[in-house]
């Protein structure tokens, strides 16, 4: 459950804006590392310390700073005065609980969102938390570890594919956020895979195990809800409002990331819609199955107590039992018994039960 | 699943415009086809090359071009540059898996729906999307294959029936559009006598087959319902807006489409809720059933077991049992037998299970 | 389930304002009746055409026109012409699974409502379609059958009672309206008297039987939805904007019948809570039943199966079986038996079975 | 059922402004009352005709006249005659099964609302319709019968205690439905008490019963929130806009009922929720139960079934039995005997089922 | 559930602006404390009495008045005057059932919620309700008994740490307020702790109890709900309107307080979510278990009682019994025996009940 909670109870009380990091460490060390490219250059490297780049570069061009690892608080602290961030993005970005959102400031356009992985081992969905600072020719983005899903993005800046050379920092903000939009649906598919899996199980052998794959699927599905349904509001903002740092060509392209935030929400309902069809499938198999038990133990037990209470009979040691002593008797019961099974069998048919 | 999450994990991460074919190949060759028509003249004929065609058109003239088959990137390119497409357009006309929507540009109205056809085979309903491209005098469909809902439109068109000769390539849209939607009725009547067949058999042999029916059905709900729900909006924003591409005299038969739309929703829903409230019933008929049937067990039970203890007791071997050597013993015993029956007899009487 | 999705298959893919009779024909020939009034004139009469009758009309008075029997085309494509309808209007009259809807267009005001009826035959809520056409002095109703909830209306016209004779056409409309919506209540009455029906048959006598009635009840109020929702934006519809044909005064009395219908819509929804609870009551008695059933059978058994035991232990025939001839064997094992049985009711006892 | 659907089908069809009165005569006589005040001066008293008061009132005092019992049309329309009402406001008052509502008049201020008291003896929550005319110095009320929750207002009056004496005609208004309002927490408090009853007996003694019990206040909260939900949107309505005859400070406390209605809503709901919730609890609590009987049934049978299979061998009395003649036999069968119970015991236990 | 209605029925009818103190007396004597402060200087003390402290404030510095303890009506009544407080407020800050709401007084901004506590001992989550008076440069906030949430907020400002010292009564406000809703934050880990602990049990010993739990956590989460989800609109009607008394430059951290507002509700309903999902998943485990135990009874009853028959037959006592004296009857016998048994192992091998 903590996933839903991660926001510590530590940081309760503590001062707006105070910085604390809320989550596990990921990574071990902070890594900067910086993309500068316009049209015609590209410049790529690792940096040390912000202030050594940001001197030489070209004002015109696009810089994307991407930090992995926002643990250590000295550090982001630094980062924060760097780029003149107010302290409640700075706390944001540390506290990585965060619930998707956009905010305007004046100097940037503060954007968290989540960044998700199919975690194989634990068979949970995990999410790394991607905070955007988008400014007029700058993007930042803060990652809690390394590894990403920008690597599409920036080998297309290093092709030079595309619109992206020229397309400024809010085109760039835009490819990342798609990149992220469009891992929703490699999540999904799994997801759809795991479904698949389930239904056949469910056809095939349905037992005790398929209830708790169902439940942690679904569980699944509300975390993924909880992380993609804001992202909804965020982009219908971007796409309705004056949002300022956001331009006229990109917002087109923001449309489309609209429609795969709406397209991955249907799916998401839609798999919560068929995972709840799949369970009462699934109850209702097991208690036709019961169903049978029943009737398999009912029909033995009713055909073969009574007769049994007719064998019991004369097994019965009294002195004066007259049939005992008949010449057919013997025969007679087991003409009774066979009466008894017959008449049994013609009402079990006429019950449907056979 | 995979009809849910078609949008292919390949394509994540790629640049925005790229052309990647998303989906089946579902026929062989590419087929173009052109309509051009005013109120007094028809030309129809298959395309080798759109150039071809585009030299001698009227410029009055209302033109239907149709394209049978989107998977050849190439093809799909230079027609893309040839009716001057954003790159945003073709991408979503090649990835099948589009939500339905309608995107207005600057020289052209788009939008995607899904043509839905029941899949006898696979009992499914499956999917073909048709992309719409509105300009002034030219409307441009794209479909995955051949075969389509369109022939009476076309036949109007050929035999000059109502307006469509004269209405331009705004009511042939709304011609296409209503064309699609009217057939969601088919597959909707498709699905309302299943829904009666089930309903019959419900009655007369409530088996375990049924629960899997209703999945099916339910499932296929929800798929239909995640294609017809967007296009409320759609035809919605068609009705409210000055869109530009769509007149007034056309957009007043769009109020008609839209009641369609409206009236394919409700009776989504409606099923939704007849299928929940005939899960329900027959899984109280199989309760009931079970009920039956535990019924029958206990009475035979309840009957038996007491006189088969009473007749054991007489088969014993004790060498002092004064019981069996009286004169009406025997009797004495069918005599407690006798009232054990009826007493119990009495008590389910009572119970009111006979 | 055809009731839900009457529009035909063959409908699919013809011309929009191709006129085609959708639903049943109901009556055999088509009767048209006219009433003319004003505050002190009143005309009533059969007409076998309308042009007949319309010179003879005074303009300030209010005329009603009644078509009962919209099955035959040539008649209605005559009327239509008549009247100026526009196609698509005509094409919504004919088809009898319209949903409730009001268009504004040029000339009138075009609305179509259900007239419902408790088919007592097939125990199933029957509807007609209405449809009417405002005009300034002119009402025009289309019904698909004779025989309708508007006799009252008449009789007030008749008798000159109320309002009526000097209220105008929009009046007229009014009054049909408020007709039909009070007729709902009719056919709520009745539901709601099957649910109290059925609510002491499940404190009687709980059989397999109520849960079908609970689902056919459940379907007549889908049903009964599906027809009163759209009532309500329309009638709002009537009341917020500035709707041609429908003057102030009458918008008063249009208040009222709004009112009735979100009246109607709470109860169609309370009846359709109180159905779901009574459904989970009747399933928690059969299943308190069943409960009951297996405690029956578990106490008779537990007890007799082991004292069965017992007895037969001294029903084998062991050569060497000290206790068969032991004095006071056979009253020991009497003691045994009776002290199992002692055991098992004080066991039940503290199980509360008893 | 009948609380629901109390619109007579005898009124469908009538003249809107019929007077017809719909409902349950609760009284004999029809008695009016007058309190008459201002800041100084307080007048009360018993009414035998509405016109002998009225000239007497001083302009700027308020005047509030009561009257209880509604069924005489006569003397009905005679008071609608003298204050000035509309036809569709005297016929709502008379309709006791109206959905409360406010309805602004050219003159008045119309508000409808239901009085609820616990009925005791059939254990239901009985409504009395309240109609309020309010105008500017005068406010009329009408009630079903004698007996209300307006005795602490007369009381404040009386007193002159608060605002209520220079509070104006609307205050008063306020003063009454804050009573209302108040007492549905009466109401609620009440059924709180018999959910809380029902917790505990769910504890104590699940027995069957309390499925109806469920059942019973689920209707009363679906009946109750019937009665009040529609108070959300017309104490909402006189909030925002500039309703005539509420004046601005009155409007404050306005804002205060509308606090107390919400929350009125929020606690049926939460009942609700708790209701279902506890529904659940008492079905598993059952479910357990059945559980429980069916393990000590199979323990006892799966225990005692084999042994006396194995006794019943050695009861045959074939001639060739070698077993029966050896010395150790009896000992060897209890051998068998005790094995058998040992590995059962091990087997449940192994289950978990002792 | 008397958490739900504590607005006690002595109120109902009572004059509005009365004051009744409702709930229960938590503490027993009323303590003010007062906080004045600004960047430079800051003065703490007990107050015996509201006007002694007053003169001295400097204008410009922020006061905090805080009293804890509100059951006594006259100091109530002394303070309201002092204040300058409507009645209406007092009203609401003596009645600790009011729902969580805002309102804007001439004066000042008036908020009440709820400080939440998880109460050990009765398991239930317990609230305190907190009034806050924003005026100017003041806050005024009333606690039902002391201990509170705000120790932190008291911290910073002795240690000036951050803002707070220099942002004025409504940044104050705004502390407080934050202090409340990430206190909410370790309510729900609590409840997460305890829904992590059911869903380990469910899977270890899914015992009686534990839809008791289930029940009690839907119970505190209902309740929980109720106190947050007006927060959401109090909140975000701080930040649309030009609220008074709320400066620009605490507005940005009001919406950092939403933004935990809606993630406390998304936790909320996330958690409803997966009760009842760990609902369905016990529910589905009781029946499997139920099912287990129904085979083992199923296949040794249907395996014994058939060949306890056959062994019955033979110990019957009739003279003329061929068998009994053939020489192989004995071995016959355990032939037909054992092939019963294998027949009925393959039965059930085939049903894949083994």
């Amino acid at each position: 459950m903590s996933r839903f909670t991660r926001k510590s109870s530590k940081k309760a009380g503590s001062s707006p804006g105070t910085l604390v990091h809320v989550g596990e460490k990921k990574t071990d060390d902070i890594r900067l590392s910086m993309l500068h490219y316009d049209a015609e250059t590209l410049l790529e490297r690792s940096l040390d310390r912000v202030e050594a780049a940001l001197p030489s570069l070209k004002p015109a061009a696009t810089t994307w700073i991407n930090i992995d690892g926002i643990h250590d608080i000295a550090v982001m602290e630094h980062l924060g005065r760097q780029f003149g961030l107010h302290p409640l993005t700075l706390e944001d970005v540390l506290n990585t609980s965060q619930r998707p959102k956009a905010e305007a400031f004046d100097d940037y356009l503060f954007v968290v969102m989540k960044m998700l992985q199919h975690d194989a081992k634990k068979n949970l969905i995990s999410s790394e938390q991607i905070s955007l600072i988008l400014e007029k020719n700058v993007l930042i983005s803060f990652q809690e570890s390394t590894g990403d899903v920008f690597e599409p993005v920036r080998e297309r800046i290093r092709k030079g594919k595309g619109r992206i050379r020229s397309g400024g920092s809010d085109y760039l903000a835009y490819a990342l956020i798609d990149a992220i939009v469009d891992n929703y649906f490699v999540i999904l598919e799994k997801l759809g895979e795991r479904l698949e899996i389930l239904e056949e199980a469910i056809d095939d052998h349905p037992d005790a195990g398929i209830l708790a794959d169902i439940h942690t699927i679904r569980r699944e599905l509300i975390y993924l809800r909880k992380q993609v349904w804001p992202l909804r509001e965020i982009i219908a903002h971007f796409l309705k409002d004056d949002v300022a740092f956001i331009g006229d060509s990109t917002r087109l392209f923001m449309r489309d990331v609209y429609d795969h935030t709406i397209q991955t929400i249907d799916t998401i309902e839609s798999f919560r819609d068929i995972l709840s069809g799949m369970q009462d499938l699934y109850l209702s198999i097991i208690s036709n199955r019961m169903n049978e038990v029943m009737k398999v133990l009912t029909i033995i037990a009713t055909i073969f107590i009574p007769i049994t209470f007719v064998v019991g009979i004369y097994g019965m040691n009294f002195t004066h039992m007259p049939e005992l002593t008949w010449r057919w008797g013997y025969l007679l019961v087991w003409i009774i018994i066979l009466i008894i099974i017959a008449g049994m069998l013609v009402f079990f048919r006429r019950k449907k039960w056979l």
